[in-house]
């Protein structure tokens, strides 16, 4: 097998770390057993290869608290390999998409190992979105602040709803929105981008569309259905040539002009080795549609 | 000379490479010569220092096979230093701008090496277009998918017709549009482009526009008026200046803000001592039109 | 104190070299006394924390003259550690913002050494706006050309009338716009771009909103309204917080993913020892409005 191939597999040390966490599917608040358990702040439903993480603490407006970040970062990670998954939906219940971090967190009375240890836990589930061999979407339906609108911003793909909106209002309260903006800052231009970051002044979802933050914008009503339009349609593809493809996709796009070439240019060739490689091209000649193998594993001449 | 102004000159090896290929204006599709020629999939014209390079084979979309890609570098490549030649415009006859890649060269009919040439000469092919020291124009009347997207994405200019439209439909035949992704990843919105590569889904010659792939959308009984107002403007110009002006501006563009105007404000100092530059100077000063002499040289003081 | 703090601290020397030059509200065109003394090209007030820099040679549409530069230079360094500075915003007197370049100064009449000085210097303020502690609005209504162009490009924040126009002309007058190039290239979608250096025709207000070069466009008579605005909102801020984000922002935009979260990610721990990080956290959870001390130290535990 090409090295390319290989590209998109994440460590399995990665995934052991998140496995002593909650359960999956658990809803449970308190942890029965022996093993300390996290309070289970996210909801999750998976079916015909779409998961939904949801964001499932309204009352605090979805803070992205460290335990909120926790179950995130284990809900995306669970069963991460299976081929059962196809693409990842994060959402949230309420009217608000999330507020950023949880300020108690960030206060005084916690000390600085904890306050290093929410930042670091937020870095990780935001680089994290963009190693994942399937992709992620953010389906937003209300305001998104600071590192609420970083996990937007963070996503491969965004859809929202027309009246939501987005902020970076760290500036107000004394903590400027400096890893946020590292997200913002790569998505929206760089003069919206700053105006946001020093004002704190909330963008209309119109606006994140024609920044950059966005990828869609729709009515209220059909948010479910246009989301899951683009959900239906990945999962008609194959897993592992989505999944070569979005690695190589986020490798290249860090390299000079030259160098992207050369790199995709060798995983082109080893894609069309690749089992649902052979069988795409052949199909299509063939005027008959593809049957996806979702395999990992080169074709056999 | 100042170094600088060696900047805009292609290596002589990269010319006379293509040398060998189908005469510039033959439409012959055989050859009668001892040398085996290319079939001649692109047709070509001339007149007032503009160059069209046109797709020429409509009944299979135009694609980027292996002879349209030489094709395509020939007609390009063709008296690149004639001070004849001042822009170049890529179009297509037919109702696709290109389909992108003939799959039928990607099949496993064909073996690897033959893989790997393909998609060298198409990176040959696309990173070539920002070297040349003539900007390059696509004007696009249609659908450009994959390879096609690819090549709009590559040129310095692009304008569009309403109807046209864009996408990078690889995934549906397992085959991730990786390499178009060098090209349409930097124009566009990472969310946008992401979203194209995932789904295969098009769009609209609008969204094209607002996302970042075209400089112009017109209506498509204004295409051809339009594109020519850009390449009449450019003609009115020196093409000494333009050449290092594209060169430069590609050069900068990849590094850090204090290098790029270390480099950028040493070729403005050069620029002024080349003749065009001294005389667009004058020009202006003594309130007349320059009259330029396209030369390379600098001015005599 | 942590590392990150010092970030925003220009150093002494570039304060120190142009506080020989002319007084910061001195009107006063000719030097009474022994030192030569600039012309004074600007004009200036400051109230209420808003610096307000106009452009002021209106008979020359604000040409760029290295006499120009150096008035802007001064104006904008003047006093610049002060806590009473929070914002700058760079405006002009006349129907044009600035045409760029005064191309007297660049004619063969003038030496290189001279020519060197004005791109240089040109360079140094364009750089400088973004290292400044307080951000930097530009306020343009009327026509931006060239390095006029080029200012509103490298401003944090743009804010243009309606009927405000935008262009890169150079290659009109056999001097292509290589430096303005440098912030332009980096603010507009590169297509565009392109299309401005190559025929040098304006791009209306909207379009430059579009594609990246303003933050925000509002009709004529709103344009004082809308611009204090921001600034006003920038005011109730914190001096210290809004200095360490700037300055983290465009060294965190230079990096890498990874290298920029691991960078924030201190910076944020860092701004929350800062006096103003913890008093803002603090009202927050008070529900009381924060009081800033604007003090670059940390708060006593």
């Amino acid at each position: 097998m090409a090295a390319s191939l290989r590209l998109w597999r994440l460590k399995p040390s990665r995934i052991l770390r998140c496995s002593v966490a909650s359960g999956f599917s658990s809803g449970a608040t308190a942890g029965s057993g022996q093993q300390p358990q996290l309070e289970k702040l996210t909801s999750t439903r998976q079916q015909d290869g779409i998961r939904h993480v949801i964001l499932n603490n309204p009352k605090k407006r979805n803070a992205l608290s460290l335990s909120m970040l926790k179950c995130l970062r284990n809900d995306i990670l669970h069963d991460i390999e299976s081929q059962a998954l196809r693409v990842i939906i994060i959402s949230a219940e309420g009217p608000a998409f999330s507020a950023g971090h949880d300020l108690k967190e960030l206060s005084s009375e916690q000390d600085t190992k904890h306050h290093i240890e929410v930042f670091e836990t937020c870095a990780e589930v935001m680089t994290l979105l963009q190693k994942l061999p399937v992709p992620v979407i953010a389906k937003v339906n209300g305001l998104a602040t600071a590192a609420g609108c970083q996990l937007v911003a963070s996503c491969d793909i965004a859809v929202a709803s027309e009246k939501s909106r987005f902020a970076t209002p760290g500036v107000n309260i004394g903590l400027f929105c400096s890893t946020p903006a590292v997200a913002v800052g790569r998505a929206l231009s760089r003069k919206v981008a700053l105006e946001m970051l020093f004002t704190g002044e909330p963008i209309s979802a119109h606006d994140a569309l024609l920044h950059g933050l966005l990828s869609r914008v729709v009515p209220e009503d059909k948010l479910e259905e246009e989301t899951m339009k683009i959900a239906h349609k990945i999962c008609e593809t194959s897993r592992s040539v989505v999944a070569l493809g979005k690695a190589t996709f986020y490798k290249q796009m860090a390299l000079d002009l030259d160098a992207a070439y050369r790199m995709t240019s060798q995983v082109m060739v080893d894609n069309l080795t690749l089992k649902d490689g052979q069988e795409g091209i052949e199909a299509f000649i063939q005027k008959r549609k593809p049957t996806w193998s979702h395999s990992v594993n080169t074709a056999c001449k």
